[in-house]
This record gives structure tokens, C-alpha cells and sequence, in this order.
């Protein structure tokens, strides 16, 4: 049986890749483990990025995020990982990644990062009323 | 009856062509169907554009996003579907299509995609305080 | 007795003709009626300007609204105008009018109109952190 | 492939049959046809029941709700259709539907229907501050 | 054309005269004049029903509501008026007819008002945890 | 001209004496005086009463408002004050004054009081699902 | 100077003793130290209570708040211990404090108290539709 | 190390067992397993109970949650697990247990199970206006 | 006593000179009365500045503000004038005053005008994802 | 025991020095008393850095937070002197320090400063649709 969490990330065509384009998934479901306590950690990612030839495939991100689930990870240095790979299972031509942590010791924590191709640049976005 | 789902959109003539200006539509009730799984997906679609000679009819834009009831279809690339079907019913100055898909397997996705007529420049935005 | 609908839009002197400064209107009491079945539509308008020698009279203004109560109007045609009539009675630096319809056959419209003096420039805007 | 719409529902034993408990479903998915102009309609589906010998079984309860796809069905009708189901299904204790219909001309319409089950008595809620 | 404001509601036969269950119309777009003025009035108008042998027909029901354009009307009267024809036409087992009128000098008004048939008992809530 | 603070409340005869209803009004715009520091007191004023044979004609509220604009006010002492005023002018079955204090000294304060007439016994509450 | 915190809980009295009526303040400014870790905690106090000959002196009742700023105190025994000297102080009718406590270790925690007169029975509720 | 799930409640004893009053938690970082598919399932917790001699000690209630975090777990039996574990561990007058779980297939589903100790009636709640 | 309306704002020296940085206020009790009718005006007023060698006090500022109860104004002048005096008393470098009047005859005004130093630039925004 | 307040910030090596990304603490739970009255003020703190070498450790951010219980402090100044505090233990490439202070005297103040480092151009924003 495929569902089990697994590191690897598979990706389709892109069906548009003469556009720059965003998509944007928000996953609600994030969990690891604090690496100093031990203690689960929570975490809603936010992910936003502008395909070149490779679009993530929805179940395998999903197999992705459950992945961490038994990981210790710092907020700050997950949230690079995640970074880290999906640019590499992709090659996006922009990639961003936002983890909005639960709170903890009554401090909220965000980290967002983000990559972008070189040689990419943004389109001037346009503004209407 | 005309009332039966359709492709072909109606449009009429741009009563305000000397001017950029904005068409907002806002479409809970959009539903197709997954290629993978053939089972119902839903999203709302945000369209905004900027008219040239044409404006979208709004029943036939109705009839039209019925039309993909029964019709398998991936988030990506519906999205840059309809924006091409709207472009060339309308060949407008600026148009935007963004699909906010309904929940799965915990993922919330959206698709932007935009089309700008070549040689339309955007008017700089007037921001007031 | 004066209160009756009216097309006669009165103003008064800007009393701050030496700046750019904005002054917006909310009004979510507009109703005309559908050209093609006759049958009432509803909007917000929202207004926003930059006055230059006259400022519109609140109550003017509202039985300027009321005008439009049993006058077939689309909802493209009606705010451009609305941008019209006001643009002609105030003579603005900028105006832009923003007619929110409400939901017909499933679909939400917007119609967003800008009208800019000639040779009126926007401030840069002020971002404060 | 059993990923088919269907009215089969299935159940399976509830765990406590020992108690008066509560099972809630929000269904915001749920769309049929309009039986005079066959157009769609939308709507949420609110259910709570108490089980007596038989719980709904989750993925069934989606397949059921699909089958209404390309069916014509009133909104009163179908409220009370869903409901002669799933009691027909479960037998439970206390069943309560309701069907919160998307604006159709300027109107939103909400149908709640119950049944409860002979000599079956609702627990005198507890109330806290 | 029989899209004209008319005050007769038409009604169809209810299609569970078996059960007390609740049918709840939410009507946004309710407008009138004010009697001492002969300005507009607007409300938002919430009606729940515990249908007998009849259900309003929502498309009379549309139309009912669009006779009320032209019509001067105080707050409480209309209210009352409006309840007074619902009953009339349908003979429900109750109904109630909330008029929640737009913010009038400073004042934000509700109006209530019920009808129950007599020898009709409603039923006891279930209230559910 | 008449437009000055009066506590003089005006009343009209009750339409619907033979029912038993709810008139609710919303006053976002209360001011008063501390009478410990003279300095301005702001409230929302909530009243729902049920009439007897008389109502609260509008504008005449509105000009009773206004005229505790300069007095000097106890929160609770007001509120109790408003309520008899109401009651004394209009005999009402029911009446509920509720005064939402602005904040002061970090701290919100609401008071809330009813009067009843003699021998008037509530209606039950029809609470539909 | 009189601004210190304090324990000494000041009334004046009741303005309408002859009637059972509501007063409630709503406190987010609470802080204490936790008995176990010297921390500080975070809450707000909600209050409701009907009084009997004396009420609360506001200035007094934000100088007893504060008095808990350098104090150990778990969530439920605080909420018990200032429900006793709010009664002490006041010897009301009636009397609820609703201390509802920031998150602490990812669980929300809220604790309710009452204090009831002897012999004092509730009015039935007035529920009006 | 202690901080290790466990399902070893801890409890201190009731600091004010001569009332019936409310203690509740908000638990939004509840986490199992799908016992058919064994992918992780997320809801939020919501208790509440009225003490006997025993309260619920915060920290062993945050790693008994974590305990669930390797098993898998049915909506509705887990909710009685739990309701079941916590009557076990502090036999309080009440307990209720509200499972409000991740939405699945789009379906959001919710469980409510309510312990009442033998002998124990609820106080009439006191309803203030 | 010192705690009469007054127009004499106070200031202190800004403890930052060093650095442009915002001070916002924002203030929901501001009232003054309509110079056509005399009746009761109020608005929530939203400051912005950049402070240049003088801050304003607080305590003064509320003063200043109270002393707008007994005088007429319209709403695009008043907005102007508390500008004005706020610019005289401080310097800014820069200041914005955004007027919110509550709805009049079913519209929302809102007024906002600027001060800017001359010769000051506004700090280019830094702008995090 | 280290769990006392403590101005020792903290730090941790920044995992990804190689990038300008975004770390973002919302601190519900800042406390410090007024120089003028002693009286204990309350705060949001929202702070927003890009990191360079060094990363804020969290638990001594907390007990950061806490050494200013006992302190008094006007807004503008601990606004500034948190922004301080930060960029010397840190040197940022970039800090925003924002106060949201609870209202007083019916005003709500706001404080918001920055520091750059010199020479840091912050990444343009890439602005998706
Ligand atoms: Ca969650
Ligand atoms: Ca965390
Ligand atoms: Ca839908
Ligand atoms: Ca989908
Ligand atoms: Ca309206
Ligand atoms: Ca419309
Ligand atoms: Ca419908
Ligand atoms: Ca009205
Ligand atoms: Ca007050
Ligand atoms: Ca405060
Ligand atoms: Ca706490
Ligand atoms: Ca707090
Ligand atoms: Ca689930
Ligand atoms: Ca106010
Ligand atoms: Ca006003
Ligand atoms: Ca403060």
C-alpha cells in the first residue's frame, strides 16, 4: 500500500508553462517535533509558488507533509527544509514558503523564505481598481 | 429552451471603450469533475478584467460555467482553460482567473493565471490615502 | 416639499482647495431596475475623490441616488454613468465610483470607473511602516 | 472501481450504543438540478443525529450525497428525501436535516426537517455557565 | 410578461404535511417608501415557517416582495401587513416575519411579529449537545 | 425650529394591539457626562420592548437621546433613568434597556434592566430547529 | 497617592433595589503569577451579577485587579477566590466571574463560578423572537 | 525525562467541592491515526466538566492528548475513549467531550459525548438578560 | 479642576528624533453637532504621524478632542482643522488625519487629508513577504 | 531556577544566512506600569526581522517580555527601547518593533520602529496575483 509519509516529492507537466502563474496551497495539517522537548509542534504552511516545467502533485505533497510528523525540527530551520525540497523536486522559477507556528510559551512565531530562479524576474503586478 | 449548460459565450458591446476600467466576477458555484478519481470537485472563481470592444453576457457566462458539471478536470489546468475561453470570447485588455479549490486530503489549493493583450500597458494605480 | 429623487447634484466650496485629500462615500441604498426583465437590481456604490474647487452635497447626493429607483440601468452602463454625472457636477482632480451588485443567477458583480483631470497627478503615497 | 455516485448508504455498529450522544455532519458540498429550469442548484447540508444501532459510514455518506448530482429535486422535497434515507439507513434515535440552499432571486431559503424515533425521549440538556 | 410586482402568492402543495418542519427565507433586497417622507426605505426580511397544507411559491414570493417599491410604509405596519398576507395565503401551523430596517437618524430598528394557527402546539426543541 | 434635545417622547397608537411583538432598537450614538469627572460617557443603547397601546415615534427618541448629552450620568443610574422614561411614555407590556458602556480604567461595563407590566405573563418562546 | 493596588473592595448603593437587574463588566487586563513556575499568566475576567443594596465602585474594582500582579494563583482557585470577595464586598443576588485564561502548553483554559443568595430565585427569562 | 505521552492522568483535589461550577479547555492540537488508511487525523477538542473531588491537572492533559498521536482511531470511538479515560481519572459530577474533527472528503464530522454522574441533576442554569 | 475641553494640546519631546517612526491613534469617541442642524455628529478618528521634535500628550490630546462636543462642523472642514492644530502644535514631518462620520440619510463619509514637511521624504517601505 | 525574568537575550546561529527571510513574534502578553500614575499598561508587541549571524532564542524573548512587569514605561520610548534591546543582541539586517497598546482615556496608541542596517537593501517584493 502507497499511503505511507514519504520524503518523496513527485511533480507533472506543467500545463502552462509559456505563463507565469501562482499557485497557492494553504495545509492546515502540519506536525513535527520540538527537538529540544521532544513535544509536538504545529504549524499551519502556507506555500505559494510560479512553475517552470514541474508542477507539485497534491498526494505525494500530502505524503510530503506527513513525513515530519516524527521529526524534531526548529521553526526556523523547517521551514528552509520544506524550501529547500520542493525547489528541488521542482525548480520553480519563484517559490515561497510561510510556517505560521501555534503558539508556544505565549509567543506566536511566523518564518517565511523564499527562492527565486536566477535570472527570474517577477512581472510587474498588475494593480486594478 | 435555451437554458441548457454551453460553451458558447455571448458577449455585447463595451459601453465605456475610451476608458481602462474593472469587471469583477465572483462565482461560488463552479463544479467539475477529477480526472484521476471522477468524483465532484468544487471551487469559487474570482475573474476580473479589463473589457476592449466586448463585455462577458452574464447568463451565457452562467450556461457556461455549468458546462463543466460533467467534465473531468485538474485544478492547473482548468483555470488556464476557462482564462483562455474568456480571452477569446472577449479578447480583452487584461484578464485574471483565480480558482479557489475546496479542501483535499487536507490541501487548500488556488490557481492564478493572467492574460495581457500585447502592448496594453496597466494604468499606474492611483492610491489615495 | 424639495425631497424628491433628483438628477441636480449641488456642491459647495472646497473649504481645503491647496491639497490633494480624499473624500469617500459608502452607500449601500442603490436600486434601479434590470433593462432587460424590469425587475429591481441592488448595489453598494462606493465613491472616492479628490475635490478640486466644489465638494458634493451630502443630500443631494442621496436624492441624486434615489434618481435611479425606477430607471432600467446595466450594471457596466450605470456606474459609468453615475462617474458621470458627478464628474460633470464637481469637476474633480480624481473620482472613482465602485458599483458592488448583488448576486444574480449565481454570480457576484463589480464595476470599477476612474475618471483623472487632465494633467492631474497622484501624490506619491505616504507608507508608514 | 467503487468510486461511484450511489444511494447505497452503509453503516457500521455505533461503538456506544449505552448513551444519548451527538454526530454532526457539515456538508457544503452538496448540488442537484432545479426540477423547472434544470439549471443547478447549491446548497450546505447540516446533520446531527443519535445513533440507536448504527452509525453512517463516512465515505458511503459522500457517494450518497454525489448521487444527487443530476438529479431534479425541490428544496423542500429534498431535504425530506435526504432525511427518509438516512433514517431508513440507521434508525437512529433523533435525526435532524438541514438544507441551506444558495440565493436563488434575491432569496435564501433554509428547510430543517427531523424525525425521531417512537418513545424515544431527548435527554434534558445540561447547561453550564 | 408576468414579471410584474404583484401581491398574489401563489403556493404549492406542502410535500411533508406530516411532519412540523421549518422552512426559512432570508430576503435582502426588501424596499419601500417612508410615509412621511416619501423617501426610500430598505430591510433585510427573515421569515420562518411551519408550513400546514401550503408552501409559498419563491418565485410569487420574489415578486410579492417587489410590490412593496412603491408603497408608502412605517416599520411596525408593514411588518404586520406583510405577516398578514403570508398567512392569509399559505394558513401555516405558525410563521414569523422579522423586518430588520436600515439605520434611520441614528436608529437601527427590528420589528417582529408571529402568527400561530390556533390549537397548534409547537413541538418541543430537541437540543442537542 | 423643532430639531432641539427634548425628553418629551412622542408616541403613536399601537398597529397591531391584538399581537403580542417585538420592536428592537439599535443606538450606536449615546453621550453623556461622568458626574464624578464632567468628562464625555459614550454607550450603545439596545432596547426591545413589546407595546401596549402605544409606540415609540422615532424621531422623538432620537431628540431624547440627544438630551442627555450634557447631564451628568451614573452607568447604572441611566439606565434605570431611560427605562422609566420609556415606560412612563409609552405603558409598554415589556421593556429592556441595555446600556454597553464604553471601556474605562481597562474595565467594559453593561447594565440591563426590564420592566413588566403587572399581570402580563411572556409568550412562550416558539423555538423552531 | 491613592492609585495602588488594592484588596479593598469599595460600593455605593444600589440606584434600583426594588428590582433584579444585570450588571456586567468584561476585564481582558488580568495577570497573576503561576504558583508552579513564578510565570506570569494572562486572563480575562468576565463578571456578571445582580445586586442587592450595594455595587461595585468601578475605580475600586480595577485596583483589586491589579493586587493579583504579583500574586501566585492557580486558574481555578483564583476565579473562587475573587467570586468571594466580589460577594463579600457586595452581598449581591446573584453573582457569576468567568476567568478565561491564555493558552498555556497548547490547551485553552476556562473556569466559571456562581455564588447564589439564599433563598434568591431567578426571574424566568423573558426570550423575546 | 518526564515528558513523554502518557496516558497517566493526574489530578489535584477539587478547590471548591461545595460548588457545582465549569471547567473547560479548548484543545485544537488533537492528533490520531485513520485506523483504515493510517494517515493522521487532526481535531480540536473542546471538554468540559463540573469537578467532585478531583480536577484534571494541566500538564499530564497535554501529554495524555499527545498520546494519540501514534494511534489510530475511529471519530466516534475515540471520542468516547476519551471521555471514558477522563471519567476514570477524576469521576467529576459532569464531563462532556466535543470532537471537532479536520474536515474529510468534504465532510466535516463532529462527536459529543456527555458523562453525568449518578445522582447528580444539573443546577437550573440562571439566564441573565 | 483641570479636566475641562480644551484646544491647548500639550506636547513632549520625542525620544526618538533620531528615526522616522509612526504614531498612530485611533479614536471611536469623537462628537461634534451639524452646523445646518445642530444635531449630533460623531466620528472615530485615525491619526498617523512621523513626529519631528515634539510628541503630543496624550492627556491633552483627549481634551482637545472633547472640545468639539458644543461646536458645529462639517465633516470635510473638521477634518482639516484638527490637522491644522495637530500640525501646529507638532511639526510633524508627516501627519495624517482620517475622519470616519457614521452614516447620514444612508451614507457612510469619510474625510482624510495630509501634512507633510517640506522638504521631508517619506522613508521608502520595507516590505517582508 | 532560570525561570526569572531576565534582560539576557539569547541567540541562536541563523540557520540560513545566506538569504533575507522573515521571522515574525506576536507577543499577546507584554505588561509594564505608567511612569505618570504606576498604574500597570498592557500590549500586543508584533516584531518583524530579516536575522543576519543571529537568531532571537524563544524562551529568552519570554523572559525578555517578563523584565518589563515591574518597569515603568511610557509607549513611545519602551517601543524604541525593545527595538533597541533586539539589535544589539542580534544585529539584524532588519527589525521592526510594533506596540499596540490598550486603549486609555478612550484613545488607542500605536507605536511602530525600525532599524536597518546600514547598507541593506531590502529584497524587492515579489507581488503575486
Ligand atoms: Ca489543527
Ligand atoms: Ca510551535
Ligand atoms: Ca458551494
Ligand atoms: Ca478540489
Ligand atoms: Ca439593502
Ligand atoms: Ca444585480
Ligand atoms: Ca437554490
Ligand atoms: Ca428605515
Ligand atoms: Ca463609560
Ligand atoms: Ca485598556
Ligand atoms: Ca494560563
Ligand atoms: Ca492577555
Ligand atoms: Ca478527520
Ligand atoms: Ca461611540
Ligand atoms: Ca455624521
Ligand atoms: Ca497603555
Amino acid at each position: 500500500m502507497t499511503t505511507q509519509p514519504s520524503r518523496a516529492l513527485e511533480t507533472f507537466p506543467n500545463p502552462a508553462p509559456e505563463r507565469d502563474y501562482t499557485i497557492h496551497f494553504s495545509i492546515p495539517e502540519f506536525t513535527c517535533l520540538c527537538p529540544k522537548t521532544g513535544q509536538p509542534d504545529f504549524a499551519t504552511l502556507e506555500i505559494d509558488y510560479v512553475p517552470e516545467a514541474h508542477c507539485v502533485e497534491l498526494k505525494s505533497l500530502k505524503l510530503y507533509i506527513w513525513s515530519f510528523r516524527d521529526q524534531g525540527a526548529f521553526h526556523e530551520a523547517v521551514t528552509h527544509h520544506i524550501l529547500g525540497d520542493l525547489v528541488a523536486a521542482t525548480a520553480p522559477r519563484f517559490m515561497r514558503v510561510r510556517g505560521v507556528f501555534n503558539v508556544r510559551g505565549g509567543i506566536y512565531t511566523t518564518v517565511v523564505a523564499e527562492h527565486r530562479a536566477p535570472g527570474w524576474e517577477p512581472p510587474v503586478p498588475v494593480t486594478l481598481p
